[in-house]
């Protein structure tokens, strides 16, 4: 085994530890951020930050960075309140990967990149036609983390729209039959195979 | 394309609805977090939810359930500060899970799943033999989620303790070369192929 010390992280050259850090974690869900502002102009940017807070409610979250920078994403969905998480599939993770490139206000990300956006107008939101699973979220409240000036954002959800065939009998939702990929960091794209699913754990000899 | 609305959602079965929302996502990483208690009673408990948070400083959340459910591991940790996560390998998925059945507080799950238990003298916590990669965590805070009663709780990465060869030239973190492993919801797992990395994004034509 071998160590790396709190005074070797703090030595390391920023792009490296950058790239240390993001991907120390493991394996992410990957998906793209659909918003819009008030005069309708579509914004899609590509996270992997979605964290599953509960049930029921069906309540999950996202982290946005600093929100003195820029953040498309972070003021529309303080605008609008509802947004959608579009899943990346092994199609699509070039075109989400390029989302995150420093484009103009106005320009929609997706579509520059070549996917198709469609416009739900019950929630007055967009979505990637190209994705299996969409999930229809309402900004419910957000959290400062003045630790380190990024924010958690909270949201429930709304509705699921998707293709057919990714919700198994029990409710499980199939991610192989719905070709979702995952990430680590903030470049590297996964396919995965199911290895075993297993049976509710109860104490050995019981 | 199919449509479930959020008195679908709303309607489902208890269990159903659990299997669905906490499936929904996508992937996620799998860790041990290791703790002990004030007499050094270790415990270990399979965790899905650590999320990257900033890699300067390098911090990460975990979101624990309503705490007056009897939590060890968030008790220890409030307690004694210092915690592991010990990335979850192929090699022992199995005794991962099955860490989550419901032993008596004084039971190490991880010892008594077949998992060799070591005691970091330098932090006073404990971690597992066979995981590849170590983090030796420290609690910054914890912040409470009135919106369902949950906590996320932050903490700052002190040190790294790793196996030969997971860590690529510019910092990358190889989960392949560590046999890290990484789920869906609560009792499927997977392996992973990389599809590709990619770099830096740009906008079109510039």
């Amino acid at each position: 085994m071998k160590i790396i010390s709190f005074d070797d992280i703090a030595q390391m050259e920023q792009r490296y530890r950058a790239t240390f850090v993001n991907s120390l974690w493991g394996f992410r869900n990957l998906s793209l951020i659909g918003t819009c502002d008030e005069k309708q102009n579509v914004n899609f940017a590509v996270f992997n930050s979605l964290n599953h807070l509960g049930a029921n409610p069906s309540l999950a979250s996202i982290t946005i960075r600093p929100p003195e920078v820029n953040r498309h994403t972070y003021q529309n969905i303080l605008y609008s309140k509802y947004f959608t998480v579009n899943n990346v599939t092994k199609e699509i993770y070039k075109a989400a990967h390029q989302t995150s490139a420093r484009y103009p206000l106005l320009i929609n990300e997706a579509e520059v990149n070549g996917l198709k956006t469609i416009w739900n107008k019950k929630y007055n939101v967009p979505y990637i036609d190209e994705s299996s699973i969409v999930l229809v979220m309402k900004y419910e409240q957000h959290i400062e983390l003045t630790i380190n000036n990024t924010v958690l954002l909270i949201a429930s959800l709304q509705e699921i729209i998707f293709k057919n065939n990714v919700i198994d009998e029990d409710g499980f939702v199939n991610h192989l039959a719905a070709n979702s990929i995952n990430c680590v960091g903030l470049d590297a794209y996964y396919e995965s195979n199911l290895i075993s699913r297993l049976p509710y754990a109860k104490p050995n000899n019981s």
